[in-house]
């Protein structure tokens, strides 16, 4: 057995089989591996195909998430993950770079004989949500954060159910916590993902340690006025409800700079009624999105937009009730992971760089599992992800298959110290 | 004949009139007298019924305008207008009052026998345009302002064109214009109006002059941004189209208090795309209407909202654009009537108060034809109209009869004063 880590490592051939997975499951509109359906099935046999060239057990779990595990000396088990499904649309990197990354790892790690721990390549199902719109499914059934009574009458655009989708392809909505298994040894996670922002690009890094997931906060904020003529109502005479969701679209600009550290806030739209060139707006439903590493700056901004939303209904004599869409608390990835990761980068391309993650991805699900988790971002080109033009640098991609490889060794090492 | 004006009025009759026509045409959901509908027809047929007790020539014009003519001395005409058409599920006064209070002043000025001048009752068809999203049709038939090819492709809810809505009452949209021979011995035009706005009511005054009607510019705002991940796109690097919007809807407010004299400016609604939770706006489509009095003034208010917009523009690197949606001069009524209408109501109550008309009525088309015009307002409660909800005191519908009244022996006077 060799122990030159890294020996067998071909980033290379990641980016070939990359294209290969492109040619196969994607169109002139981009990739179309939105999960449960037929494409993304033949994605997953692909896979399959891969996978059956290595020493590795392959299975698919109760929630349809597709496991090979690499048996180790230990029992201890060190999970690489990503997930195949795209949304429709969507870009050729967006989740399976994670994946055959891994398998690029997995193959240099069999390579070398029977490692000291047991290494297991997971694909998730359904991460994007892009057809039911919950997204982690599979991951989420994994780390217990999963009610079937919640997602039993969710239905896709054409009125197929969920449960009915996923009986298709094998999988029982009942059943799928049952998945919370394949977590029971594991001893640390690492899932590779591109950006999806452009943090990495505006510093001119290809790398990064991803610090953890955004804690989020999500609302619809109703500004209730009064509709009246656009002629007839003097100005001092009005209650506008689109004068409080304009005052709350810029303010929380200034809460998100109070906060700092990558404070984000949202307005992602406004919809008026009657919403008519001649009346002033009755009724102005505004969605606000915000997210923040630390919990309690977090409930700091939110608390401050409520603040303000109070402010302005009073100065603008209209009503204003909140009305919570979602939330999710923020989820550090483990400090000793962080380093270690950190180390890989540096050692890789010679500069690494800290930050947090705005989106969610599987990994948050793990971690909230219990288990050492650790992402590493590679830069996106123009920040844009979900969308066929969607890219990262091929040299990039290079080095975030060599960051991952090693980040492995590392965390194997991490393992065993561990006893 | 006597000569004692106003003998023979009873503004009562108005009401007890107003209430029968209700019952008529009306439901539990309010009125139903859209234009061109059987219910109209009905409507209109009431009118004649009416009409065919006193000593006038009844006509309907090219345009669909139904007359009712008292011959005088002289060919000279006074004109008094309204229209009995309604928005769907409309209030029980706007339009139909000034119809029927027309028609008491008609008996009055009829039971003392031969006018001095020649006076007419008209029912404008159409005035709100609520089928066809054309308001004013048969006024502006009348007025000249008027393009058949404009209206020809005009289509209702159920894809019935106007031109086959017009053929089934008997109106041929292309010799529409006709109707402009009506307005040609035309020498003073009058219009009761309920006022659809709060001013009256909130300075206890039953009833107003008006000046004329304000000058409209209607555009639709177009900004645009990038669309970019909620979670993970830093505030600094954001260009978001709902800023630009956001600052614009509040800005309006200061640019009509600089314009002053009773200056309005209204954001009816704003469209955001893609308008989703995990999106920074890209696209914001902005509604603004703007109306004043005085043209300078009006122009200045666009000028002010289009610089605005684009320092707003720079501000947030954002792109903005302007399209016309509509627009239409101020048009303000003849100052000798301004001055007969003010004392016609104070004669009648005590007390007058002068102010623009924000909405637009037929008067505007009239007055835009070359005739001299006026409107006397009277107080709707709580302002609102174009609803079931709709009233007006029945005191004050009384005294706006008896103004009306007034209004029309000092106009009588005045046209013969003319020469």
């Amino acid at each position: 057995m060799s122990t030159t880590p890294g020996a067998a490592l071909q980033p290379q051939r990641t980016i070939e089989e990359l294209k290969e997975l492109r040619a196969l499951t994607g169109d002139a509109e981009g990739a179309q591996r939105v999960a449960f359906t037929d494409t993304w099935v033949t994605a997953r046999s692909w896979m399959r195909e891969k996978l059956a060239q290595l020493p590795v057990e392959v299975e698919i779990d109760a929630a349809g998430n597709q496991w090979a595990t690499l048996r180790g000396t230990s029992d201890k088990e060190l999970l690489i993950g990503g997930h195949i499904d795209s949304v429709p649309n969507g870009g050729w990197l967006d989740g399976c770079l994670n994946v055959l990354a891994g398998l690029e790892v997995l193959r240099r790690i069999a390579a070398e004989g029977t490692p000291p721990v047991t290494v297991r390549l997971v694909d998730w199902a359904d991460e994007e949500g892009a057809r039911f719109g919950r997204s982690l499914f599979g991951s989420s059934a994994a780390s217990g954060n999963f009610d079937p009574e919640d997602l039993a009458e969710l239905k896709d655009k054409d009125g197929i159910t969920l449960p009915d989708a996923l009986k298709r392809v094998g999988i029982d909505l009942y059943t799928a916590r049952r998945a919370s298994e394949q977590l029971k040894n594991a001893a640390a996670y690492l899932e590779l993902h591109i950006e999806q922002g452009p943090v990495l690009e505006s510093m001119e890094l290809p790398l990064g340690v991803v610090l953890g997931t955004f804690g989020v906060e999500r609302y619809r904020i109703i500004w209730k006025g009064q509709a009246a003529h656009s002629g007839s109502t003097p100005m001092d005479k009005r209650r506008d409800a689109l004068a409080g969701a304009a005052k709350m679209a810029l303010e929380i600009r200034d809460i998100a700079r109070r906060a700092g550290n990558g404070a984000v806030c949202t307005s992602g739209g406004v919809v008026c009624r009657p919403g008519i060139v001649t009346s002033v707006v009755e009724t102005a439903e505004q969605l606000l999105d915000q997210r923040h590493l630390d919990p309690d700056t977090l409930a700091q901004m939110l608390q401050d937009a409520k603040d303000a939303s109070a402010r302005f209904a009073k100065e603008e004599k209209i009503d204003v009730t909140w009305e919570r869409i979602w939330n999710i608390e923020p989820i550090p990835f483990h400090p000793d992971l962080i380093e270690l990761c950190d180390q890989a980068i540096l050692e890789t391309c010679g500069v690494s760089h800290r930050l947090p993650s705005g989106p969610l991805h599987d990994a948050a699900e793990v971690c909230r599992a219990g288990v050492p988790t650790i992402m590493l971002f590679v830069q996106s080109l123009r920040g844009i992800s979900h969308n066929k033009i969607e890219d990262t640098k091929e040299a990039h991609i290079a080095l975030s298959v060599e960051a991952l490889d090693r980040l492995a060794s590392k965390a194997i090492d991490w393992i065993v110290a561990q006893g």
